[in-house]
C-alpha cells in the first residue's frame, strides 16, 4: 500500500529559475494530502502528474506567502473543475478569515463545501483520523504562529494465512475477527490462536513535516521514530546567526533534530536563494545525521 | 531601439500543463512593462530572462485571479530582492484597496514606495506619459470593469545627415533644433530647411493588449491602425454562444476586431483548456484576418 511524499517546492520565500516555494503531496494508499502550497503549486502538480481530485485535505503550516499563495489559485480552479467533493483545509488563523475575505473580494462562489479548521494550540493534537491515517499538529517557532504536522499510518488488519482458512473451515466472521488480531474461540470450547492463522501486518509508517521553524529542544519528542523527517534548512552553519534572527533552521540543526528523533531518514528544503547548490547543505547535515538528503522537485520518495 | 513583446502566459481562467495564466512584457527602449500577472508570472520572469529590475509600471486588466494572483507574490519578492525603486500599478478599483488589505494580512512592509493609479471611466484615456510611450487605457466588455491598455511609442527625434553638420558649420543648438524638426534660420537670413540636413525618424510603433472582452464594435476604433493586436480568443467559433455567456472572445472574433482596426498583425491568446491545439484557432482568425497567430510562451515578437 502506498506511503510516499512528493516534492513539489524546495525553495524559501524566494524562489529560483529552479525552484518553487513549498508544496509537499503525501500519497497515503492513493489518497492524496497536500502540505503547503505555494505559488505556483498547482503547475507544479500538473507537470509531476498529482490527481487534483484525489485531494481532499490541505494542510497549511503558515501564513507566509510562500507556502499559501498557491491555496487561492487553486480553489480557483477546483472551482472551475467542478468539484462537488467537500475540500479541508487545516490552518493556523486567521486562515478562515483570509480565505473567506478573498472569496467575497473575487466574488468566487465555491461549488464544493470548504471547511477551514483552525489549528492552535501548544501542544500536539490530532485533527485528522480516517480509516487509514491519523494527523497530528505541533507548534513550531517561527515568526507567526506556525504548526507542523505529523501523518501516522494506521496499523493494517493482519494477513490471513490462506491454507488455514480451509484447514479450519473458516467462516466470515472468524476471518474478520482473526484479521483484527483476535484469538477465534468456539463454542465446541476450541481455541485456535491469531498467530496461527495470520501474518503481522506491515509496520505502519509515518512522515512529519517541520517547516519553518528556528532549533527548539522539544522539537524531536514530536517527531519522535518517524520514518522520514522533513525539515526545513533554509540555511548552512555559515549562515547561523541569520537562521536564529530570522528563525529559520540551518542544515545542522535540522540534523541534530533528526538525530535526537531517532528518524530513519531526514529530507532537507525550503533552501534560500543564495546557495545555489544544495549538495553542501546535505553534506552538512551527513556529518550529523547520515541519513540524510537535500529534497528535489518532482521526485518521489518511497516511506516506511 | 527596442520595442517588442514577450508573452509569459497564454491559458485563461484555468491553466494547464504547458500553459500559464495571462502576462506580458513590452520592452519599450529597455524599459519593461508587465501587462497582466497570473499566478506563477515571477516564475515565468524568471525561466524567459525577464529582468526584474526594469519593470517600474505594471498594467491589469482586471480583478480575476487569472489576471492578478501573481501580483502579491511578485511584491513579496521585489520586498526580498531590497527594491527600492518605486514601482506603479495601473488596475480597476478596488486594486488598490485589496493590495492593502493584503499587505496589512501577511503584515508586509514594503522598502519601495508603491503607487496604485484607478483606471476607470467609459472612453479612452491616458494613464502614462513619459519620454518615449503614451499609454492609454480603453474599456472592454467583461463580466467586472476591465480595461485595454494601449502603447504608442513616441515620435522620436530626427537623425542628422552627418556630412551636413560640416557642409553648413551648424552648431550644437541647431543640430538640436533640426532633430526636433525646425528649420534653421541664421541672422544672415540664411534659411536650411530642416529635411535637408536630417532623415525621418523610424515610426513609431504601437501595441495594444485585449483582455478580457466580448466583442463590441466600438473596439476596433480604440486600436485603430495599432501594429500589432492582442487580442484574447478564448474559444473557437464551435463555442460561439459560450463566448457571449461568459463575455469572452472567439478567434472569429478577435480577427474581425483586427480587420476593422486596420492592425498590423493578430496574436490571439487567453486559451480555454479545452483547447489542447491552438492551430484550429489560429486558423479561424486567418480566414478571416490573414496575419493572425497563436501566441506562444516564452516567443517575443518584434512590433514595427
Amino acid at each position: 500500500m502506498a506511503f510516499r511524499l512528493t516534492i513539489l517546492g524546495t525553495s524559501s520565500a524566494l524562489p529560483t529559475s529552479d525552484r518553487y516555494p513549498t508544496a509537499h503531496v503525501l500519497n497515503v494508499h492513493e489518497r492524496l494530502f497536500l502540505i503547503d502550497c505555494g505559488e505556483g503549486t498547482q503547475m507544479q502538480m500538473r507537470r509531476y502528474r498529482i490527481r487534483f481530485g484525489r485531494i481532499n485535505n490541505i494542510f497549511i503550516s503558515h501564513l507566509h506567502g510562500d507556502h499559501f499563495f498557491g491555496v487561492y489559485p487553486l480553489l480557483s480552479t477546483y472551482n472551475l473543475m467542478g468539484r462537488k467533493t467537500p475540500l479541508h483545509l487545516y490552518a493556523p488563523a486567521p486562515a478562515e478569515e483570509l480565505i473567506a475575505k478573498h472569496l467575497a473580494d473575487f466574488d468566487i462562489h465555491l461549488g464544493f463545501d470548504l471547511t477551514v479548521h483552525t489549528v492552535s494550540g501548544r501542544s500536539m493534537k490530532k485533527v485528522l483520523d480516517d480509516k487509514r491515517v491519523e494527523v497530528f499538529s505541533f507548534p513550531l517557532k517561527h515568526r507567526i504562529p506556525t504548526y507542523g504536522y505529523l501523518f501516522r499510518e494506521k496499523m493494517a488488519d493482519r494477513n490471513m494465512i490462506k491454507e488455514k482458512i480451509e484447514e479450519y473451515g473458516l467462516s466470515v466472521e472468524e476471518i474478520g475477527n482473526a484479521r483484527r488480531g483476535g484469538d477465534i474461540i468456539r463454542e465446541t470450547g476450541q481455541v485456535i490462536p491469531c498467530a496461527e492463522i495470520t501474518h503481522e501486518p506491515h509496520r505502519p509508517a509515518s512522515y512529519a513535516f517541520c517547516s519553518d521553524t528556528g532549533w527548539f529542544k522539544k522539537l524531536s519528542s514530536y517527531v519522535s521514530g518517524v520514518d522520514l523527517l522533513y525539515h526545513e534548512a533554509t540555511f548552512g552553519a555559515d549562515n547561523d546567526a541569520l537562521a536564529v534572527t530570522t528563525r529559520h533552521s540551518t542544515a545542522s540543526h535540522a540534523a541534530k533534530v533528526a538525530l535526537e528523533a531517532g528518524a530513519g531518514k531526514l529530507l532537507l528544503g525550503h533552501f534560500s536563494a543564495r546557495y545555489r547548490s544544495t549538495a553542501p547543505l546535505e553534506e552538512e547535515a551527513r556529518q550529523i545525521f547520515p541519513c540524510s538528503e537535500a529534497a528535489r522537485e518532482g521526485v518521489t520518495y518511497e516511506i516506511g
